[in-house]
């Protein structure tokens, strides 16, 4: 018979990998928590009138569709996977609007599925990880977000740089220029500025139907540099013009002033390279990057001023951020960041040399385990050499030896698997030293 | 627009309702890590040739299959959603036996979908929570699921007996009277002593086919009473020819012995009309019931022989049980059992009467945090009476209230919103006040 298999795309986590995912998602949800957000769960599968249209004509053709046993094959299936957390979020603000106390702070840690042709480090599986305040538009949500990023970072030791945009600044931007559909264009010209120089960006943008005019009123935006400050000033000056960009470049002085006045300590930098694909941003929009490893976005988001009008109710303001735990995953294992001891690890383990001695650990560690300690017994009086190398293979750092000399001195011999060396303990002094360990 | 909807059978969890799930599911996850147990998380997704077979015809007709928008419809999907954590586990075990440190210890807490007709209780997407031990047939694992048993539900603080059967016993039952197919008639009839009397079960026993002999044979056994060692003891002399029925005996005579030497504060009782549906179980059986609410089986299990054999590995024994969030999420909400404070709740909202006092919030909820409170500031200077509101609905027990008076002497004025009481605060008295209360 052949080994089984798993469809493609999909992935098996061992118990290594979860303790670290555990890891990343509890750090995550306690710095959520220091925050006032709650935690809501919606199902898997939504109705295809809930995410057909919304995720563009490419989203469509990855949705997975379900179908029961007992429907026909050739019945159009009425149920799909979620996509994404933010439309069946959507969807859950508009059907349970009467029984929510907006703003509403809600975080969201669930898998989606995209029928995406599976390579490197894309599954089609995944868990997204968001958090967002729906029902303001105080920009304190974006500076609270801006703290849960640095918060959740600090805890992880992982060195990062928010970059922070807004979608009304790139408006004005193409708005004067004269180019309103050529944001895109645009901020890719922006961002070979420094690889390419500004004569090579210039012929760019010509060949993506930037008219000569547009280039050249778009030549002072290309040379902005300084501070965030003095970023600022300089399209204060260069959109006078533009209500939409003036709005924006309002709404990022705030927020950098908000920032400043909080003593954060991220760096951050006002990025106009920054465009982000999804048609729903409205205002700010954020990404994260990790400094000491090349891997692209580990955490984004923005605001957006209409995400529920899809559903109906429209003019609900909200702002969220989403964490990409596969890529934070890869950063903390590159960077080698795990903490020493894991959470959930067992810490100490019972050998024994005979059904009596069996029975004598197993009264030992029902009193280790009241006190919290996390015990194992191996289950049988196995060859010794079984039993240490059980430990080892498992990372289990004290084995507790018992055989006829401890169990008639009441101890046990603890076996420290780092430095081999052996001590015989009572059960108090067991205690003591596993819980100062 | 008509509100957007969720498919039948499916469910949203607010926010009230995952505070309830976190705290279940946290709950038994801290209890198995005392003992030592490891999460994995397996594909929600399997492929058909996983699934197909292994939950009886009924069971095939409730698996949901998945189709890529790519494939056509009249092609047989090759992959569909789990139907439980069992297939994929064996599955599991199969696929990664080299990389396994035997004995396994696995726990798993994920969705299963079923296609079943939706009614009261009985959902298309629910959780399961499963903890197994593979690899070993020492009895001492049994105990260690007793232990968990009993720590889960006093952690929980709700009454239990736990009713334990034995596969070989029931066997031997079947054989001793002459009826090897007859198991499940057999403690169907058992079950119903008490209701109806002895005269009734037996004619019940002749309408399911049992011959005369056969129902004379099972007299004895209907008739079992006193203690679990009365009834041990009755059963090994009836059963004194059938090798496997001793066997049975055997396995829980150790198990009671040792569940007696640990000291469990348990009520458990030896239930011969304890079968189990699922055909892979071939020693001891669990079920748990709770005592104050009439709801079925909360937690139930046992040994299987074999259940990675269906994948080509044989002669794999292990033993596990599964605990049923949904019953234990209604059981305690019925009994309100929940802790009055939920570990991830807000302990303190910031109401503030303009944007200055709203900047002075930040800086002190920013203080808060930093000691570990969770703490929310109303995001704008809306009306009082709005902001206390929203503290209200959403059971935040105090709200600092910040006005101009408490900017100037550098305090806050903290409502204890269950007793209404008001008292100014500095930064340190109220970080004394929350932290103690």
């Amino acid at each position: 018979m052949n080994k089984p298999n798993i469809p493609k795309g999909t992935r098996d986590f061992g118990p290594i990998e979860m303790s670290r995912r555990n890891y990343i998602f509890s750090t995550i949800r306690s710095v959520f928590a220091l925050y006032g957000f709650q935690q809501i769960e919606t199902p898997s599968m939504e109705l295809m009138s809930t995410l057909m249209g919304k995720y563009g004509e490419e989203g469509d053709k990855l949705l997975f569709r379900i179908q029961n046993s007992g429907e026909k094959a050739n019945e159009a299936p009425e149920k799909g996977l979620r996509y994404d957390l933010t439309v069946p979020f959507a969807r859950y603000i508009v059907q349970h609007r009467d029984e929510i106390q907006f703003p509403f702070r809600r975080y969201q840690i669930q898998p989606v599925w995209r029928a995406d042709r599976p390579q490197k480090g894309r599954y089609r599986e995944f868990y997204q990880c968001d958090v967002d305040i729906i029902g303001t538009d105080s920009l304190v949500s974006e500076l609270e977000l801006v703290q849960i990023v640095e918060e959740v970072y600090r805890r992880f030791g992982i060195r990062v740089c928010l970059h922070l945009n807004n979608r009304k600044i790139l408006a004005g931007i193409a708005e004067y220029i004269g180019a309103p559909d050529k944001i895109v264009d645009i901020t890719v010209a922006i961002d070979k500025m420094d690889k390419i120089g500004l004569d090579n960006v210039n012929k760019e943008l010509a060949e993506r139907g930037l008219s000569q005019d547009a280039i050249g009123k778009l030549q002072p935006i290309l040379n902005l540099g300084g501070s965030n400050t003095d970023k600022l000033n300089a399209l204060r000056t260069i959109l006078a013009c533009s209500e939409t960009g003036l709005r924006g470049i309002g709404e990022a002085q705030e927020l950098f002033d908000r920032i400043a006045a909080s003593n954060c300590q991220l760096s951050i930098c006002l990025d106009l390279t920054l465009a982000r694909g999804l048609n729903y941003y409205t205002g700010m929009i954020f990404e994260v990057k990790a400094l000491d490893v090349q891997i692209g976005s580990i955490t984004g988001g923005g605001r957006y001023d209409n995400l529920t009008g899809i559903f109906g109710l429209p003019n609900v303001s909200g702002v969220g951020i989403s964490f990409g735990a596969d890529r934070i995953y890869d950063v903390l294992t590159e960077l080698d960041l795990y903490p020493a001891t894991m959470p959930e690890a067992t810490q100490l383990l019972f050998a024994t040399f005979g059904d009596e001695e069996l029975n004598y650990a197993l009264t030992w560690a029902k009193s280790l385990r009241q006190k919290g300690i996390r015990v194992e017994v191996y289950p049988e009086p196995a060859k010794m050499k079984k039993q240490m190398s059980y430990a080892d293979a498992k990372a289990i750092p004290f084995v507790a030896i018992v055989g006829g000399n401890e169990m008639q001195s009441d101890t046990v011999m603890l076996k420290d698997m780092q430095s081999g060396e052996q001590t015989q303990l009572t059960l108090n002094q067991l205690f003591d030293k596993i819980l100062t360990n």
